[in-house]
């Protein structure tokens, strides 16, 4: 008998009728002779709609209180989808995260899950009943009801299925898995059946949102491979696994692409400081003191000035922190005695993902000569391992992924 | 230093602006000096949403998934009332009943109170905070979250209450008070300042339904005074205390009448069941099967019949529950050989309450001179120690009232 880990996300149960479907998916999991545990989000914008009633109360919530507050969304989803699947005549039962034995560090807001204590889990699923888990939260060592921090329910469950040994563990969405890059961009985008771990989390962090980077980083370090599938049908979404598990279950049935996804965040700006006396510690103040006010800094690229003694400096931001990162950078351009500062809201980020990349040379200089070619201008450019960045004006963001996409083969074979 | 309960209901906590005000009292009983122990039910109709979006999933509920869906509810509130503490400068806790040590039986929906571990209670309020704790609800051995019926936060209050061996517990509600009988009948009822434990159960279970049964109980087995006061207002309200204690405070404060007050009950019928082969066993028959439906009845008068060898019978029962207690009665009476079965919905039942009465022989036919002089004309009487109550014509039940109010010197000195 395998056990089998289920996780359904705010839009998968945010109605009642929603609920029953879910519970009618769960129950045919056992029928199939499975032990099934499910873990699940707040109803669709519940934990929104607490916080919007907690701030009518108060615009500095004790983090304590905020996560007593915020958990009763799971609490009620939970709940329902138990009494849904008894209704459907699937013996169930729903547990808080404490009561599921969920233990996490004494941090509110945002802890990490230290330990899962089995016995009332293994308890329920012995009796044959479905174990219904509310995502996104434990108790920690006073009793306290701790959440993991927002998405958190999917780290709750990649956790669930490590602690109880699962093969697998199903997360079910409102996408039906992870594509080469964003569909509304590129109709003929191809849906992956396998990512590395690797590559989701940069396809994940440069805004294909669908799974929360901690749970794909909580998946790499027990090796516990995620389905990220569609809580509305019943094809296979994608597998994230290890990039060792894909060659070894997809073998030669995909090639094995250097490119394997492309992302567009259309979410940034860009902050240039001129002409720095380039003496040590220059960064370390500047970003320092961006850290500071809690703006995060995502590409910085700093270049030698022809003059030898100054350099000038680069870095990308959430737009919405513009204002206040330019502010700050002016402060300490200032104290540098820097030449000036500029910057540019109107510029977007394209990347390529992909762990073959770094096997397979020549892929940047694909990509500039691709976008060179639409004259597309690349203003500025950030490497790693496994994937490239460029930052290209705003306007032409969706069209360099269009060609890029186009030029690295990903479409759908026809 | 004194320890002081507070217990607000549903009303006095339903928006974020009454939850505030509520924060600005408690936090004036700290400033007094006192530690401030506050239980909390649901805000407004919370508890009816939830289970309205339970019946859209299931008819049945199974008891423990219902007492995990609707134990959000005070989860919610506390947390809200924390919050709004702490915003105005009072430092504050929130704790579920499983958290606050509230152990109850192991029964789901309706178990009683075991008992209180008050280590985290005490160790929050040594810590200089307000504990503010969620009403109704509990967990039980296996560590599930138990709720103690509807009204039960009343009762959860005056636990704690005797729990922390309070003075006294006050408990806030949208009335001012117990009146001696309801002022939207007769305007000049007056608020009465004690009230014995055992006035106030007869005077809740007839209709005047400011306070939990269960908690005036609790607080007679305990011997804790119960507050009944406004939210909305600094006046004092109602003390509900054990006669012997009305007698020390109140002294000769207030002149001990034999009836302390008048009930209403408009939402009654009668059933005859006419000519009975009087034989043992006749009333445990007919009862027993009521029960075994659900039914409950209230009012039973039995009376010989003039032939001798067969009985009367009337009772009440609640009036939405009349056709189903007409179906029993017939098929009962059937077998009985009994000659009739007749019923009326078109009644009500007027009660006078108070311990005074036992002393004060003459009260019942009192009663019956004032209702006739009114031309009132008397179905059905039953008599306890410290009650009289009248079965008359739905029509005349007010007026009813009015007279009693009257010819017993209840109303307000000019």
């Amino acid at each position: 008998m395998a056990i089998i880990v289920h996780k359904y996300g705010g839009t998968s149960v945010g109605t009642p009728d929603k609920i029953k479907n879910v519970a009618l998916r769960v129950k045919k999991a056992r029928d199939a002779g499975n032990e099934v545990v499910v873990v699940v989000s707040a109803m669709g914008h519940t934990t929104d709609e607490l916080i919007d009633l907690m701030h009518k109360v108060t615009h500095n919530p004790d983090p304590r209180e905020y996560d007593m507050l915020v958990s009763t969304g799971e609490q009620v989803s939970a709940a329902l989808l138990a009494m849904a699947l008894q209704e459907s005549g699937c013996p169930a039962v729903s547990l808080t995260g404490g009561q599921a034995g969920v233990v996490t560090e004494d941090i509110y807001r945002k802890a990490r899950i230290k330990e899962i204590k089995l016995d009332r889990i293994k308890k329920e699923l012995k009796s044959g009943k479905v174990v219904v888990i509310t995502g996104f939260q434990g108790i920690d060592s006073k009793g306290d009801i701790i959440t993991i921090g927002r998405g958190g329910s999917d780290t709750s469950a990649v956790a669930m299925a490590a602690a109880l040994k699962a093969d697998v563990c199903d997360i079910y969405t409102d996408v039906d898995g992870v594509y080469t890059t964003d569909p509304r961009i590129v109709p003929t985008a191809r849906k992956l059946k396998y990512i590395s771990y690797e590559e989701m989390l940069e396809l994940a962090s440069l805004g294909a949102q669908v799974l929360h980077p901690r749970s794909v980083e909580c998946a790499s370090i027990y090796n516990m491979v995620i389905h990220l599938r569609s809580s509305q049908k019943d094809d296979e979404g994608t597998y994230i696994m290890s990039a060792a598990q894909i060659v070894k279950e997809a073998g030669k049935m995909e090639k094995q692409e250097a490119v394997r996804g492309i992302a567009l965040d259309e979410n940034i700006a860009k902050i240039g400081i001129l002409r720095v006396p380039d003496k040590p510690g220059t960064a370390a103040k500047l970003f320092g003191a961006l850290a500071g006010e809690k703006v995060n800094v995502d590409m910085i690229v700093q270049s030698i000035h022809s003059q030898g003694t100054q350099a000038d400096m680069a870095f990308t931001v959430e737009r919405p922190d513009l204002k206040k990162a330019v502010e700050v950078t002016e402060r300490v351009a200032n104290e540098l005695k820097a030449e000036k500062v500029v910057s540019d809201a109107d510029v977007c980020k394209v990347s390529l993902v992909g762990i073959g990349m770094v096997s397979q040379p020549g892929t940047a200089s694909r990509m500039f000569e691709t976008l060179a070619k639409e004259k597309i201008n690349i203003q500025m450019i950030t490497t790693s391992e496994i994937k490239i960045s460029c930052v290209v004006k705003a306007e032409q963001g969706r069209k360099a992924v269009q060609i890029l996409h186009e030029a690295f083969g990903l479409s759908k074979v026809a």
